[in-house]
C-alpha cells in the first residue's frame, strides 16, 4: 500500500517494516528465553533478529542506539504513527510486554493489583539482580573462562545454590509459583536460567519445589516453542 | 492511647510500633544510602532499624520473614489499620516509593508519563541488575577478599569501567541525567555506587559526564544528609 509508514531500524540485514510492529533483537539463551516465552504464551506476534553475539554486532552503532549496554534482549515497539518505544534490560521488558500487550492479565499483575503487583517487582527484580548475576558468573569460571580459577568457580555456585534456596522457601510458602497462584513474569525470569542447574553441577534433588516448579512450567502450552526460538 | 494500633515485626531490639508507619532495615552501604537518600529527599518520616551484618542478624528468623533473601535494605510500610506491605530489592523499595511517597513526583515517573517511565525502569533495572552486581565484586576481590585472584580484580573493574562508559554516554546524550530532564530514581540508585569509583581504583576523568554527575548530585540539599545515615 503506497499509504503504508515504513519504519527503518538502522538494522543493516533487515528490510523497513510496516508500522505497527514489535521487533525483538535476541538470541536463544536465557535471557533471550524470558522474552521469547513470554511473547509465545502472549501469541503476539513480532519480528525477530537473531543477533549472534560472537560476530558483535551487537556493538554496531545502530545496535547500540537500541540498547547503549551492547546485549541482547533488546525490544522496539513501533505504534501506527511510526513512534518507537525501545526496551532493554529483560526486567524492563517483561514489565512492558505485561503492561502494554498481556491485556488479560494472564502472567502480569499490574500496579492496580496493590500487594500482587509489588511482589511481582520484588521477585521479578530479584531474579535479575541477585539472581541473573550469579549464575551467570557461575556459568563463566565453570565453563567459559580459558583460565582455572577455583576460587570462582567455588564463590558462584555457591551464591547460586543460596539463591535457588531462596526460591525453594518463596515455591514451598507460596503453593509452587513465585507469585500468586498462577506462572507469572516472575516465573518466566527465573525459569530459563534455573533449569540449566546442570551445567553447573547444581544437585537439584537438594530443591524439590523448584525441581517440581521446572518441570511444571515445562509441560505449560507453548513454553517448548519459546524455548526453541534460537 | 489505648485505642492505638500496635504493630509487633518481630525485631527483638525494637519495641512495637503504631500504625501507621514506615520502618528500614538497613546499613550505611551503597545499597542502603539509595533508600536513605531518597527518603530524605522526600522528606517522609521513618523508623530506621541499623542491621549490622557482621553480626549476621540479617539471617534470623524475624528478618528473613520481612526478606527472605536476607540482605539490606528491606522496607516495611503498615498502614492505618496494620495491614504491613514488606519490600526487598532496592528497585523495588525505590519504585514503591515512588510511586506511594512522592506524590509530587518529584523523582518519580509514573505509569501515566509514558515513556519517561520506561526509561525510568529501563535505568533502574540496568543499574540493580548490570551495574551494582559487577562493581560489587570489584569491590569484593579488589578490596574484601582474603585471597589475590588477580582473573576476578580484572574481569570484574573492567566490566565496571565498560558500564561506567554506558553511563557516561548516556548521561552525554541526555543532557546530564539517567532519565527525563532532572533527578530521578535511577541517578539515586546510581550515585552511592558510582561515588566510590576510587576503592576500586577507576580513574573517573575518563568519564567527564560521570564526574560532573556526581558532584552535581552531591550538592544537592538532603544528598549528603542521606549518605550519613549508619
Amino acid at each position: 500500500m503506497s499509504n503504508q509508514l515504513l519504519v527503518d531500524e538502522g538494522d543493516p540485514d533487515y528490510e523497513k517494516l510496516a508500522a505497527p510492529y514489535l521487533k525483538l533483537y535476541s538470541l536463544g539463551t536465557p535471557n533471550g528465553q524470558k522474552v521469547t516465552t513470554y511473547l509465545r504464551l502472549l501469541n503476539v506476534p513480532y519480528h525477530y533478529r537473531k543477533i549472534d553475539i560472537s560476530t558483535n554486532v551487537q556493538k554496531e552503532p545502530w545496535f547500540i542506539n537500541l540498547n547503549p549496554n551492547g546485549r541482547i534482549p533488546a525490544l522496539s515497539d513501533v505504534d501506527a504513527n511510526g513512534k518507537r518505544t525501545t526496551l532493554f534490560e529483560t526486567a524492563a521488558i517483561l514489565l512492558y510486554l505485561g503492561e502494554k500487550y498481556d491485556t488479560e492479565r494472564k502472567y502480569y499483575y499490574s500496579i492496580n493489583d496493590g500487594d500482587l503487583y509489588w511482589d511481582q517487582t520484588k521477585w521479578l527484580v530479584f531474579q535479575v539482580a541477585s539472581h541473573a548475576p550469579y549464575q551467570g558468573q557461575a556459568n563463566h569460571f565453570l565453563i567459559y573462562a580459558k583460565e582455572d580459577v577455583p576460587y570462582g568457580k567455588n564463590r558462584y555456585k555457591a551464591e547460586t545454590e543460596r539463591v535457588f534456596g531462596v526460591f525453594e522457601i518463596r515455591l514451598k510458602e507460596n503453593n509452587g509459583w513465585l507469585v500468586g497462584d498462577h506462572l507469572n513474569i516472575a516465573d518466566i525470569a527465573a525459569f530459563p536460567w534455573i533449569r540449566h542447574y546442570g551445567a553447573i553441577g547444581i544437585d537439584i534433588d537438594q530443591f524439590p519445589h523448584l525441581k517440581a516448579w521446572i518441570e511444571k512450567i515445562e509441560k505449560i502450552d507453548g513454553i517448548q516453542d519459546g524455548l526453541n526460538v534460537r
